[in-house]
């Protein structure tokens, strides 16, 4: 029997000791001027995205286990940026990189369906079957509940994926709902994790993880660390590192006995490197340089 | 001083004695046989839903003052889809039709503002400007709480669009979390419409409704009924009704003494009505005929 995708993930983060996630929230302005300058149309655009991601996958798929794609960034640019995104992911994927797409996508039961065959599963006109964008794991939002959820869970176990439903969020007013406190003593991120841990339950692989991850903000230790002990099952996709931010001290909270549990996203801070850490630097050179330095950071705080 | 967009929905709303959407919600599967079969391909079957969305709106523009154009459904097929979506919002705002994008979309700030731009905004490449999914409203999700709504209500008041933020959505498992009562004794749903009745506060227009609306499912009548107390100028979207399971009588509450306060979707109950309510007719026609039974049925409802 072949590893399931959370164990992959996690033999990967292993190898590595690595449990860093690039995230390729590709904007426009992030590329140097010179791939900017020619550019006239959303296309153009386009295409200048695309090549910037495809260099930066080149001198970062060996050191690291997965990028995160903020789908946002893309939608940006209209259906020619989606075109951006797809390739994307696709060239990632082929780069043998697990792909995380971050797209909070969430609805009733029968549109998350929708949703779902896009980015999880597949869609079939008449006897063919596509798969339009495909992803391993995306983030998704519960706010409406386990029917919004249902679909989702459906083809991470249909088709070997896996999904993070937001918990607790790494910006500044996430605790304006998120903390407040239900009459039954639990927080709404309490109360939310819980739901993602028993969601993910059918799901729990040879690392004690299950396919059923949550998004959990560095930008939040505290929260980070209720959560830790409230959902020992739940694998932790914790943004906020960095640019927002969150440090490697305040996010080792995530993280279990075997250095196991989380993957830590960084975006700005290793896309726009060449631009501030390592400026000089041609930027997918800087990328690396700070992936190589976040890892570090990471590993010594997580591991030592 | 032109109207703004609430004032022009509501009086359009008014003019045609019709508070009611028709919902886009077009997967390939509702499509006629003879437009089904000889699809092969996504881009196949994106354009033959174009083509239906097209007929669908040529036969009920006149009569219903808006659409909601559900992305998931074209999210579904791909890049292709997407084209799709887009030639049907902007086909649909050619006919004068006010355009919901139900989309649901939500994230930190600096991403929030990335899809803010991509369907109530602008983006620009370098100085050309363009706007690439050009909505009225959309639909979003506040569970990331005030910062993460900020750059849509921004984009609000700079492009005059409106948004509707989901309080009490309309699946089976809405009350899971949306009902579960905080220690100050609101509701999540409470709280969260409490919030959106804040962030709508600058830009309630002359019929005394603000460009932030909410989502309140025509399925929960007893919760739209204590909403509409708390939340006086916000314009409710109401899902729900006809294949869901509302009923005209269910959302009436929604509405105020003046008839109005709500705009209500409906999706299958309109645009597969050739299979059900209205069999034998063409489907463009039984549309129609859909169309015009929902005006009526919620004619007498609220303003009998």
């Amino acid at each position: 029997m072949t590893d399931k995708l959370t164990d992959r993930l996690i033999a990967r983060i292993d190898e590595l000791k690595n449990p860093s996630v690039v995230g390729l929230d590709t904007s426009f302005d992030y590329l140097p001027d010179d791939m900017k300058k020619p550019c006239k149309t959303l296309e153009d655009a386009a295409k200048a995205i695309t090549e910037f991601n495809y260099r930066l996958i080149d001198k970062t798929f060996d050191i690291i286990p997965a990028v995160k794609v903020q789908v946002a960034y893309y939608e940006m640019y209209g259906v020619e940026g989606l075109k951006a995104f797809e390739n994307t992911i696709r060239y990632a994927s082929e780069k043998g990189l697990i792909v995380i797409g971050d797209v909070k996508r969430n609805d009733i039961g029968s549109t998350a369906s929708c949703y779902s065959k896009a980015y999880l599963g597949s869609i079939k006109v008449n006897d063919n079957v596509f798969s339009p964008f495909p992803c391993d794991y995306i983030t998704v939002n519960g706010y409406l509940g386990e029917d919004g959820i249902k679909p989702f869970v459906e083809d991470v176990v249909n088709f070997d994926k896996g999904i993070f439903v937001l918990v607790k969020t790494s910006n500044p007013s996430s605790g304006q709902l998120q903390n407040k406190k239900f009459e039954d003593g639990n927080t709404l991120f309490e109360s939310m994790g819980k739901l993602v841990e028993q969601w993910g339950e059918p799901t729990v692989g040879k690392y004690g993880y299950s396919a059923v991850g949550a998004v959990v903000g560095a930008t939040h230790p505290r929260e980070a660390e209720i959560l830790r002990q409230l959902m020992p099952h739940t694998l932790f996709l914790v943004p906020g590192y960095g640019a927002q931010g969150g440090t490697a001290n305040d996010l080792k909270v995530c993280f279990d006995d075997n250095h196991r549990g989380a993957i830590v996203n960084s975006s700005r801070g290793i896309i726009t490197a060449y631009k501030k850490s390592h400026a000089g630097m041609k930027f997918d050179d800087a990328a690396r340089a700070a992936a190589i330095d976040m890892q570090q950071d990471l590993y010594k705080a997580i591991y030592c």
